[in-house]
């Protein structure tokens, strides 16, 4: 049974063995954004992989992409977010704290509604509601509130040299508008028919007013996202399909059922344009059983894409804004962009339309800790406490450690060799320190799934110890036979 | 014999085959950002993985990591970057177009010093030179210019939502300093000792003055680095050793020798604190051969630790600079560094130093594109011109195409059970549309290493042809031996 019951266990686990830093640590660390460090990295690389594999490669009708993150400003005015990505704020009069509205609660009230939609800059004033009510978490004060203001939750730069070409630009919010403004381009250079889907993963930025504790929610995070078109009409169908197989993914990879739920997002919490979404959540186990969202699979409509067709129709307004880009009106919504270049003709049934969406949208640094969290156990074994990572096989940052049993023999050089020659097709860690069982139990902590010891029969009979993980089970194993064995064990 | 003889012809390539699309480009593009396609993101994904295998996987002596792009200010007040990575600049009078001061030609002169090494911003006037003769490069104005001027580089944004947390904060301009900041926490929670490197990939941003064409200079681009740490006195060989290496590894991924060549840095050109540099270019095929750098080799000496241990003692005067850390004063060098938390203990040598590091510091872009460059091919067959891209297997975007012959007989089944089960290994492609000679001739195309065809003998006695795309050469293979044969000759 895991013994995680705080988030500061999490946290320590994740420093101790190089999983997970804070950011620029020596200089104080910087809220909210975090490194991976030697484990770390293999972990979330292979976590990607993991997505990858199961949502474009091993599919024939999912197709891969990688955007840069910087976008052209048109690409947020036209998906939204220039005009509506912010959160409404108010800030304590007494203490000077800013906090988002939704995040406040009444005097001992339970918890306070909080909201994925994003509120109008515009008409940000009148959603406000009544806060007289309302106490600061920080400093108790009771309705001591300013008038509510929007802040903008996309990161602001400013890019060219030239006063002519310089533009304000924003670190993308979410990787999937570099999808839709590819859409097209995608059509034109593959020969992909609906329906199909397109798949990213990278990095993204949300400036949150509110940052929640480690890696929960930070402003600069990985996305996996894929966005699968298909006919108005069979999205309901798609949207059942990628729910489930999102889900059995968690499942598949390690994360315990009874840990894993589907939480239906209520007809108020959609966006306007949203027909369904479902977060797919982890039970994090500190606390009183904290679940959070590590992927939402939303069913978008045609919006997007009908967004990015207005946005085109707009292009021309470009200058007019001055740079800022909320102050140009977006093109009406207009027939005759079902015709446009964003709509997709089906030649079997001689029809055009703007396809459907369905999007299921992974955080690859919660999954990345709720899988080393999933993994993590202690168990007693003659009367000593082993700490280990039951991680699944394709996710251990390790696959196989080979260790000679003593520094004679000629047994280090037999273990060398057989490691170099496994460091052709996956991680191989060779340790020649302490007595076997510390070595066992260091691969153990690191989440190893094998361990290799070469011993004295192995000098007499070309054989190796081969010890399991999970079981601790040893078995010996011919050393001609050895890498085809493992390979089949790691299904790689 | 490739005919890629101009810019606009890679470019082209790039496009029509979903390698790469610039950024945004239903919005009329982003000058300077571009987009992976389907077989971009796949080629480039290669990339990153044959580096991270050649130089963390395959060694004992590297560790990864994977850092964040926001860091603390403090970062790049120690390591130099907030106070002197700026281009000096000047404006022509006539045409308002800004220029590098240090790309300006005199008039008919062959080309301009374009020099790394970046302007001190507080004595960067001084350094402008004489501008009387120089060529307005847009307007042809000579000698028109206004007083020069520094132009930073990092791209600047705002983090935080209150008055007290909120910062100005840098896109990184390099993910080296990311390792730095993160010696002390590897040395902790690893068991590495010296010589040992760490290595990481990830995108850094610069907001260049001048873009070049295509993807050779851009403002947001990925980088793969290597810091080296190596005791003081060891380092002119590890620069030797990763010279060599970094080189080798473009040569192994199948770079012809022809186009790849060392430039050593002049002595001018060299950065105050290194003590040597090299870059590894590459012969583009447009022009009269135009050799770019694909990386360099660097050694930076006790540099960056150093700075940073200067950082560290400077972070209690974080506060005095109100949020402009070029205001504050780095603490001075002091002998006592050498004892603090980036200093190294030789428990063998019972010494304590500050490393020496050596930085491979690749570009991604500008490698995947030169892969493809290489690769690319025009031959004549049967009086036909055959276009391919002879990638590397480990390279190739897809590594195995499967064919049914004909759409009847099973045929289409059996070859859709090879591919799914090829699948769980590697990228495969099915095909069952045209003549079958296009279907190789797509493949041809997109650089696949080989193709599988299900015809009527296979029916009969469970044999298919696999066909070579170098050679084109055709041989049969039975149906249970395919799938170790492919993953022999892919080596993977």
């Amino acid at each position: 049974m895991a013994k995680l019951t705080k988030l500061d266990d999490i946290v320590s686990l994740c420093k101790r063995r190089g999983f997970i830093f804070q950011s620029s640590e020596i200089y104080g660390g910087l809220a909210s954004c975090y490194d991976y460090g030697p484990l770390g990295v293999e972990l979330k690389n292979n976590v990607k992989k993991a997505w990858w594999k199961n949502v474009v490669q091993m599919r024939d009708d999912v197709v891969g992409l990688d955007c840069s993150i910087l976008m052209h400003p048109m690409v947020w005015k036209a998906s939204g977010h220039a005009d509506k990505f912010a959160d409404l704020i108010a800030e304590c009069k007494k203490c000077n704290t800013r906090t988002r509205v939704d995040h406040l609660k009444e005097k001992d009230a339970d918890r306070a509604a909080e909201h994925t939609e994003h509120v109008d800059i515009e008409a940000a004033q009148a959603q406000a509601g009544d806060l007289s009510a309302k106490v600061c978490p920080n400093c108790g004060a009771v309705g001591q509130f300013t008038e509510p203001m929007p802040f903008k939750l996309m990161f602001e730069t400013q890019m060219g040299a030239n006063i002519d070409d310089s533009m304000t630009m924003h670190l993308r919010p979410e990787t999937a508008q570099g999808i839709f403004a590819n859409f097209r381009n995608v059509l034109d250079t593959t020969r992909v028919k609906i329906p199909f889907g397109i798949a990213q993963i990278g990095k993204s930025f949300r400036n949150e007013v509110t940052t929640k504790a480690f890696i929960f929610r930070t402003r600069e995070f990985e996305q996996a996202e894929l966005e699968f078109f298909c006919e108005p009409g069979t999205d309901d169908e798609w949207f059942e399909h990628w729910k489930q197989a999102r889900f059995n993914w968690y499942l598949d990879h390690g994360i315990k059922k009874e840990n894993l739920r589907f939480r239906e997002h209520e007809s108020d919490e959609l966006a306007h344009y949203a027909k369904g979404c479902v977060d797919v959540e982890y039970k994090f186990p500190f606390g009183s059983g904290d679940w959070q969202e590590l992927e939402g699979v939303a069913n978008r409509t045609d919006f997007d894409l009908r967004q990015h067709q207005r946005g085109m129709r707009t292009l021309n307004k470009w200058y007019e804004g001055d740079g800022d880009i909320t102050k140009i009106q977006l093109a009406d919504e207009a027939e005759e962009y079902l015709k446009g270049p964003l709509s997709y003709f089906d030649d079997q049934q001689k029809k055009r339309y703007i396809p459907y969406v369905i999007e299921p949208s992974a955080g690859i640094d919660r999954s990345a800790l709720a899988f080393l969290v999933d993994a993590y156990d202690e168990e007693e074994v003659r009367g000593e406490t082993r700490n280990l990572l039951r991680f699944h096989p394709a996710l251990a940052p390790v696959k196989v450690a080979v260790f000679p049993l003593v520094k004679k023999d000629g047994m280090p050089e037999i273990a060398a060799n057989i490691c170099k020659d496994f460091k052709r097709y996956f991680n191989c860690f060779y340790d020649e320190k302490g007595a076997i069982g510390r070595r066992y139990r260091r691969q153990d902590e690191a989440g190893t799934p094998f361990c290799i010891t070469i011993d004295g029969q192995t000098l007499e009979d070309k054989t190796v110890t081969l010890r399991d993980r999970d079981s601790m089970d040893q078995t010996r194993i011919p050393t001609d036979q050895l890498l085809t064995q493992i390979r089949q064990k790691l299904d790689m």
